[in-house]
């Protein structure tokens, strides 16, 4: 495993791997302390971001190395330079690893093809493509509240097409043996099936949030991603609250401890309602804590 | 003591144990460096800074402290996440301090009041509010010239109504037991002593800055906050500059030896001649030293 | 030697001491790792930058010190605040080295002059007049592949009127004693001869490419510096690479194994064909990975 651009990326035990790291860490958060001090991890940011440029600088600085932050805004992507021009001149300044976020699908495939042969490029999400590191913290959250991943029935809703978060999910949690995915959104945020997912992966799609919901015990809520959306109506946000924001009257319908996800950043009021974003059944300030775990254990079994 | 969000969080007695460690340091600046080692610190500021961010950035290195660096520019605030939302997302990935600075009055208290309980805030400026810091530097550059508070007659001039370093301030040194405090500003910039101090603080309003300075040993004077303003008509800067600009021959009215201060950033050729901010009496940057200094302590404090 | 804004500051003696501690580095990057351990660099930059920022960050990193950006975005320049005074600020708060960059020519001398005594200024690009660091990236650069400079003979193309780049080369070059350097470039876009160079330096002007690559065995290509540009027309990029821009076919006019440079970022298709940008002459990744040894070298030699 040198890069992480997309899940294929790691084969089933390496993933596996990955978690049971994060899971060590999540036990003992000073476990790995320093242990990579002196690398050096350059996040290399073309899109806003805060959790996960955050997440991979306080995992990095966790771990001893040095971080170096390079947005797009104010740097030499305003005189021209290419993207691959700028990424050959943080390449030839010896990081150890490259986090890159980028609008346009395979950015980190197509950096991680042209890196030297010490560089880690690690994929913080792509366009609409991947964002494999938010789909090993959503998996590592719902291990945490399972026994087994088989007898997870997790519900999906919301803007599934415009989500990098909800490919890399799906992915993952299916390689990992999920017993049931529930896809569900608005007409024109749920593409085909077989766009997200392999023929045989459980997953299936439905119309009503209502009935998605029925038996559920995980429920992962996405937010429109209004910067993506060119084609699209965006509804309002009331009707859209009234259609498909999860209140606490669909985890009345679901299986009783039904777990909430959500990636961040939450649209309250729109896809989600404050009483259950801040409920007893919420995990969402958990996976943020574990996107930390993941990167740390991420970075461990890369640079090592 | 667990947060600074204003100066009444603490007692006198804390206030007092901070400035005198900020005195020590001030002796032996490389007196606590890297007590601190490997602890965190997140600079979350809503509004332009250099000072104070680059100044707890500074001090917390100088700590041995990790820093990471959030602004509202460039990041998840743009998708709309709220405040209260991005504080959660932060204090997930375990800083041991949050320093926040916003343009509305109360966010400081209020991210105190969701705070985990290892975690620390202190407000670095909330709208016209607090500024607790920059009060307690102000406090330790007079303790450093005066052989007790109780000799000071300062004179804090300009727009004292839009001033959270003037709220912060006036509390500290009455706590401290300043001798005098007169306030002076065109109309509309001072507001009624009621709002600013207790009814027995020695504190007094001056029409004019000719009579204001008579006889003061030190002179505090303001930027007029023009990012802060909506009903009030500020001068042009020549008129405010004749009528409420601090110059030589202001000094020449006050007692010898007579300090000037002033919290920065200055307008030259406003609200003070370059020929006082750059002369003798100036503490202008010392101010600026002091201010690391004070925020060294007060991070030690919090934090052992 | 106590500042670097512009070649003059260093004798001959120091600038090949520099260049030659670089060397070392490049033979054995971990060499000095860490010797600066708590030292404090604060990049203050007026202007973008990917390439220069995060070069004197890494090579600041890599030496131990801590590192601190401030950029003119986001900052009390909004504010108002003079230059001299953000200056001021700064070298309040104890940093040991403070690299500037900015628009106005003169900038970095004019902060080397007021900076207290043990605060050194190093200049990464004032206006048009001078870059000292990324001259000495470019001697080493060229060191390395010749057996000495006195064999070298130099083309510098493009816009040398806007190039800060060009006008620290040619000093330093000159300095070292490279054998000959060929400037050419569109009209307008060449000054005078005098206004860069010594009367005795070996420096010519041609008024076409071609020309000036016959027997070369190195080329630098500039940039068109854009943003630097007000009195003259700049020609569209077809039409400029047509002319200016350096292709397969001036190699092959040019001495045997003639070598490529290019300070960056590149606008490739317009002053530089891609072909030629990622051929086997091109030392444009080397520059890069060298900008990192000098540096490192420089604050070696300033702060010890």
């Amino acid at each position: 495993m040198k890069h992480l651009t997309d899940i294929g990326d790691c084969s089933p035990k390496q993933l596996i791997s990955i978690l049971q790291l994060a899971a060590n860490i999540a036990q003992d958060p000073d476990h790995l302390v320093d242990t990579l001090s002196g690398r050096l991890l350059v996040n290399l940011f073309y899109e806003a971001s805060t959790r996960t440029r955050v997440s991979f600088e306080v995992a990095a600085k966790r771990l001893g190395m040095h971080v170096v932050n390079v947005s797009a805004l104010g740097s030499s992507v305003e005189k021209g330079e290419s993207l691959e021009d700028t990424f050959h001149t943080i390449q030839a300044m010896m990081p150890d690893c490259v986090v890159v976020r980028h609008p346009d699908q395979g950015t980190a495939l197509k950096l991680a093809e042209i890196a030297d042969p010490g560089i880690h490029v690690i994929n913080a999400g792509d366009g609409i493509a991947a964002h494999p590191t938010q789909a090993l913290l959503d998996a590592l959250t719902l291990k945490q509240g399972f026994e087994t991943l088989s007898e997870v029935r997790l519900v999906m809703a919301g803007d599934i097409r415009h989500s990098r978060v909800a490919r890399s999910s799906i992915r993952l949690l299916t390689l990992l043996g999920i017993g049931e995915i529930r896809l569900c959104g608005p007409d024109g945020f749920v593409p085909p099936i077989a766009e997200l997912a392999d023929g045989n992966a459980p997953v299936t799609c439905h119309d009503k949030l209502e009935d998605a919901v029925k038996g559920a015990n995980a429920i992962m809520m996405l937010r429109i991603q209004k910067e993506r959306i060119i084609d699209v109506n965006v509804p309002g946000a009331d009707e859209y609250h009234h259609k498909w924001g999860l209140r606490q009257e669909h985890l009345e319908l679901a299986a009783p401890g039904c777990r909430v996800l959500h990636p961040g950043p939450m649209n309250r009021g729109v896809e989600i309602a404050s009483e259950v974003a801040d409920g007893p059944r919420s995990l969402i300030k958990t996976q943020v804590r574990n996107g930390l775990y993941v990167r740390m254990a991420l970075l461990q079994k890369l640079l090592t």
